[in-house]
């Protein structure tokens, strides 16, 4: 049988979604946990590869496994087994030609900021503190120029080797939270590394004025990954949920 | 001059308020910081000890010092001195007799239980997980006896040593919060060392009916520490504000 797991986890204490010798990854976590229910090692791909420290709310996970649990009996017991900063949220058997990372349509992220001039503690692990004040007006003006078709090279890593760098954004918008929160939800077909970290970094710069709103249109014009923004750090971005 | 601190701190990583000879204490980062901008060292007094792993929003501190910068100054070079989970969120100049213990009227706690299948993992350092329904209208039922002034004895740590186990409760409510959150708010003019957390644990026992409604009074009239409920864990607990 073939399942698909909705995954949950606080990322701050791990080095990422994808599995590394050290074993002290989430992929690790849920595939140790997947094995002790199954009757052999069992082995997962993820719809997004999440970098060290970013959040997950609703990461999915597909895996082939033989268990004799049943699907909600399953996800309580590998809740038992995971360390409470990796839950299964959700799990279903579904189709055997389902792959999460190839039938995932799309994904949506979120990026946090705290503008103000205190970080609440609570706070600290799940926002990125920027205590100037930003101009949200001016980053939404900016951001509106990523919706669409565009060649992001520009705002990946400078390791990153994909084919093709061109990604199509469907929502990039900014909202106030709970005191003084602003958070970015971006979503879109697909995300290069650190793609929406990179943007946030620009997007700040444009906020703070350090840079004009049309540095976002420009660089996806003329990629050039060394004009862009500093990359925001991984505290403040979650998956939130991908499309199938 | 003597100043009062008003300081929020996430407790997860420090070994309570009170300082200790490790040095890892909220206390102790407190007072290196002052002392680094004072001409002497520093000692402080504040309105609770709170313990191992319980935190808070509103936990107030005084101190006497001679610093040449004014109290916004100092309040954000305090907090470029402490470590980012623990905040100075106010700071003012105060009487010479202020003193934050000794002032205090009254004190307000929260304390946070996540009552649904699956914890986000978010919540793991900030509330207590109760799987099992608990029915909030027993325990708030069985929190109003605890109104009006009572011997608390059976609800305090079994090493503590106060004088006097009478304490005054001017409010007692649960509410329900985001998702699954219950939150227990407690309003009195002093609390007993493990009070909050020990009066959760027996209400915890009443909301999932392992025992009866009553007991809370009958706690109250027939003070008999071993016949509470087991104390609930410090990660539920914050310490939301005092007042003068």
């Amino acid at each position: 049988m073939r399942v698909a797991l909705g995954i949950a986890y606080r990322g701050s204490a791990y080095h990422g979604w994808q599995s590394q010798p050290d074993g002290h990854t989430v992929q690790d976590h849920v595939e140790r946990a997947l094995g002790a229910f199954a009757d052999r090692p069992v082995s997962t791909v993820s719809a997004g590869r999440t970098d060290a420290g970013v959040h997950a709310l609703g990461q999915v996970a597909s895996a082939r496994l033989h268990t004799p649990l049943a699907d909600a009996r399953l996800a309580r017991a590998l809740n038992a087994h995971l360390p409470e900063t990796i839950r299964v949220v959700h799990l279903a058997t579904v189709p055997d030609d389902f792959h999460a990372r190839f039938s995932a349509r799309g994904k949506t992220y979120e990026y946090r900021i705290w503008n103000g001039p205190v970080l609440p503690p609570f706070l600290r692990f799940y926002t990125w503190h920027r205590s100037f004040p930003l101009d949200v007006a001016l980053m939404q003006q900016a951001a509106d120029a990523a919706l669409g078709a565009h060649d992001f090279a520009a705002f990946r890593s400078a390791q990153s080797v994909n084919h093709s760098t061109v990604r199509e954004i469907g929502r990039a918008a900014w909202r106030r939270g709970d005191g003084d929160l602003l958070v970015f939800e971006i979503a879109g077909n697909g995300f290069l590394r650190y793609m929406v970290r990179s943007l946030v970094g620009t997007l700040v710069e444009i906020g703070w004025r350090r840079r004009p709103p049309e540095d976002i249109a420009r660089l996806l014009n003329q990629p050039d990954r060394s004009a862009a923004g500093r990359t925001a750090p991984p505290r403040g971005l979650f998956l939130m949920k991908v499309e199938y």
